[in-house]
């Protein structure tokens, strides 16, 4: 049998549950949130977290707001038993979070979790045993008697090992592995089993923890499955129904989602989902997916940056550039028609409307990136991405016939180094390309006269000669011009003007766009740019630059 | 207004569609996929592909069976427009294979567009414009019937431009961009002009590709949405339903198989995940996804390492570790419980039986990697782990009795050094613990003669003293003990015996694994293993070990 064949497997079952309520839910408030990046996450590391990871990390969860965080397997790590017993000694657990230990279902290791957890002020204790077909027959040898005897067994070492630990206000979890690949009547039989040792109260609820230890369907079967679960059970507020989600289809977001929809009430997850194999649910994702449709997370998320570190110290695992909401590249726009329009957008959005921007579902400055990271320009950028870096960084507010003609300069440059280009270097192709006011025509110094009309009188170094020009007109810049044609015989006109301060005050550069019809050659347009501290000079020098550049360049019309 | 405050968003409007279907379908095959890497993803490159690197990439892709290709947006980009010749000129375009290609809905666009085509056998022409109401509003002042006369332009330039070059066998796209954020309704307005100018036919169908330009609600709802579209179409085979996602909420892989249930038929993707942002679906996982449930997945990824190799030289980006299905962690298990499951898993799994293993989807090797890596050993490792290790890559078999007294050697010295253990250590810690068979008792030779019991003449250095012993019992090891005993004055027993050959073959060696009772410490036992050539030598030897290492260990009883 060859070794990649799709016969060796068969799918899933799904679940027959045709009159399913949770397509029609919508969120409307966050989760509680359960951190198991200290448990599930480190179990999953090549190098497990040192004492003084585990103790950042606790401080960063924390700081995020947390009110349940799983802190180990203390029965079965030494490690995790010396961090359980810092956080009690040393008085670590701020009085609105609960810390959760996880422990099988076996006495002896029941036994020295509560010996771990000995004067905590509350704890969860989180039992499991696994339950599916292959664990039951392959792993346990075991029948489904007798994996629901382990649960039963389980519920009861703790309860009753609990009751002689009565400084501690204990909070209950079981959890039936394999939960998803289970034959549903049986999870609910031995979930049923374990409530009947508990016997929950809405005062003293207990937990019922839904794994998808691994994910071996779609999201919408789990979401089915949840469904099926909580009426099953006649859920009410004696059990607090959690999840917790893998991600070996790449669907744990979505199966959390829609787990939710389905009434879970809790979600145990890992910032950036680190965890087992694919890891776990990622709840930054699920925090930030929440956060843009309105609903408060209820976690800080607000400094991403700082919790990427931690992570990526903590697990030796960089976050990947293109992560959900967080990555290096998910805020930043390559395309040209995608830059466009988020300079359109961003141009029209003012601080106290609704987010309205295309292609950034979130402003990024909430998660303290700036613009800068927004639009970057490669040789598949087009005009709209340099005009933004050049505004974002000098101020320049590019005219759109200097764009476009900017744009085949800054993409045949990029073509050519097959790379990203930088905002310095598109400025020098920029001011290569449009400014060119000293040579072969040079401004010296002008006279201006106004009396109804302007009388302009300039000197000019042409060819290294000094020469006096002189004309009239409608402004500075059309006196300026017919002077020029007076003296050169050329037939030039103004067809678009505009300028600019750049930086704020009296003593800030102007600079002046100028486009020059050339009246000789019908169709061509002639560019030039120039930057000076006055601004008729500024809007004279432009016009030396597209005079200089007039065999340089032809713009076509827009 | 603080910067991290979910008001400024609101949740995208869901559809009303309580009748949907597709929570009841099942996966029976695979979608066409379409590679949108060579244009979606380039794009969103720091430095776009060179003309090797998109060679390359379109080599793969054919390799691993993809019939569509979407291979760049030619007008707007001139590599694109040369790879584009480069495809056609070179004749590079196997005989099922579809290139497609990008483009705007403005005629000098796609007049170019079909100049770059010129001579290709077959074509798709993907022409799109934005039809979201922040797209209509804030990026291009138009209402809806201008957007939509827009959308009719653009399909009526296509199919008249491709009147002109008959040669090819077109087919025609059209993508409504950020359909998933669009009134439902006049979605299907727009997609309904477009196919009145294009007049479809079930042999020239055409192809109307939705968007989630950007993902901006939980999967079920673009399912929703894909329903209603294929519902108000009245689709049938004149139209090839299309889906193209993103990942912004990190469910692109949901959204699309969702989707799918749903009736799309077509998806468009990326080879890990590549694209703008947060990236496009990627095909691999979807595939694979499939793949685990017994379906065919049409596409060759019995190769991921070369497929990242070439993705990530194409790309710049590294895969990340927990990447779904061909991660470098994703088979790795560190929990003791996960390894021992998974070990009595594989121990029972022949090759013509479905696939059940737990903690593993598929089988490792399906996709070229081995069981190396599939179980690794820390600090939060049990003993299955390191019995894993050690049969892997030695053929030792350990007794459960030497697992447990190995295992917290190996623990504390993972806990000391804060990291991964390699078989190699782990096999020092097993010979220091347990083989001892050199001093201060060391075997020099021994004489066994059987008659009904063995007697058992052993010559042996104490302290660098020659002794003979002699003894007799019902097997060599029995008799051996029993002179040791009658020597010595101490009262040993065998509890535990354990003998495998290490290797094949007549000259391979014998490992002896014994676990003594020592009847003067009554729950104490001894374990000492020994290797030799000579099987009885071994087992004589072992029992050496366990003399010599009693005042050092203590195992307790299972």
């Amino acid at each position: 049998m060859m070794q990649f064949n799709h016969r060796k497997y068969h799918a899933s079952p799904v679940v027959h549950l045709p009159d399913r309520q949770w397509p029609n839910q919508v969120f409307t408030k966050a989760p509680r949130w359960v951190s198991v990046d200290l448990r599930d996450g480190n179990q999953a590391l090549r190098s497990p977290m040192t004492v003084t990871r585990k103790q950042q990390l606790w401080q960063l969860l924390i700081k995020l707001g947390f009110k349940e965080i799983e802190v180990g397997f203390p029965a079965a790590s030494q490690p995790d038993y010396d961090f359980v017993r810092w956080l009690i000694e040393q008085d670590q657990i701020p009085a609105d979070v609960w810390i959760q230990v996880l422990t099988q279902a076996r006495a002896d290791l029941i036994e020295r979790t509560f010996t771990a957890l000995q004067g905590a002020p509350r704890a969860i204790v989180h039992v499991y045993n696994s339950i599916s077909p292959i664990q039951r027959s392959r792993v346990f040898n075991q029948d489904r008697a007798g994996i629901m005897k382990l649960a039963m067994q389980g519920a009861e070492w703790v309860a009753n090992t609990a009751a002689h630990y009565s400084d501690t206000h204990w909070r209950f979890q079981y959890s039936p592995e394999s939960f998803s690949q289970t034959e549903l009547d049986y999870a609910v039989e031995v979930i049923q089993s374990v409530l009947n040792v508990w016997q929950p109260t809405s005062s003293q609820p207990c937990i019922i923890n839904l794994p998808a230890t691994v994910e071996s369907n779609s999201p919408n079967v789990f979401a089915d499955q949840v469904e099926y679960v909580k009426r099953a059970l006649n859920h009410d507020d004696r059990v607090i129904l959690s999840i917790h989600t893998h991600n070996d289809r790449g669907c744990a977001v979505a199966a959390t989602e829609l787990a939710l929809l389905a009434g879970a009430e809790r979600v145990e997850g890992t910032l950036l989902g680190n965890g087992e194999r694919t890891g776990n649910v990622d709840i930054m994702t699920l925090a930030m997916n929440l956060y843009s449709q309105g609903i408060d997370p209820e976690l800080d998320m607000s400094n991403p940056d700082e919790i990427i570190t931690v992570i990526e110290d903590c697990t030796g695992i960089a976050c990947h550039p293109r992560h959900p909401w967080v990555g290096e590249l998910v805020y930043t726009a390559f395309s040209g028609s995608h830059q466009d329009a988020i300079r359109k957008c961003l141009q029209q959005q003012t601080p106290n409307t609704t987010w309205q921007v295309a292609y950034l579902p979130i402003d990024p400055r909430d998660l303290g990136r700036d613009y800068s990271a927004v639009i970057r320009v490669n040789s598949q950028s087009g005009k709209a991405g340099l005009a933004f870096v050049l505004e974002r960084e000098y101020g320049l507010l590019l005219p759109r016939w200097i764009q476009q003609a900017l744009a085949p300069i800054v993409q045949y440059e990029t073509e050519q180094q097959g790379g990203m280009i930088d905002a310095q270097r598109i400025r020098t192709l920029f001011e290569q390309t449009f400014i060119c006011d000293q040579a072969p025509v040079q401004l010296l110094g002008y006279q201006l006269q106004r009396n109804g009309h302007d009388d302009m009188t300039a000197r000019l170094m042409v060819n290294h000669q000094e020469i006096i020009i002189h004309g009239t007109g409608s402004g500075a810049l059309a006196a300026f011009i017919a002077a020029w044609c007076n003296w050169s015989g050329q037939l030039l006109d103004v067809r678009d003007y505009y300028e600019q301060a750049l930086g704020a005050g009296t003593d800030a550069d102007a600079v002046a766009y100028v486009l020059l019809a050339d009246d000789a050659n019908q169709n061509a347009a002639i560019a030039g740019v120039a930057i000076d501290r006055d601004t008729v000079s500024a809007a004279l020098k432009a016009v030396i630059s597209a005079v200089n550049l007039r065999q340089l360049q032809l713009v076509t019309s827009d």
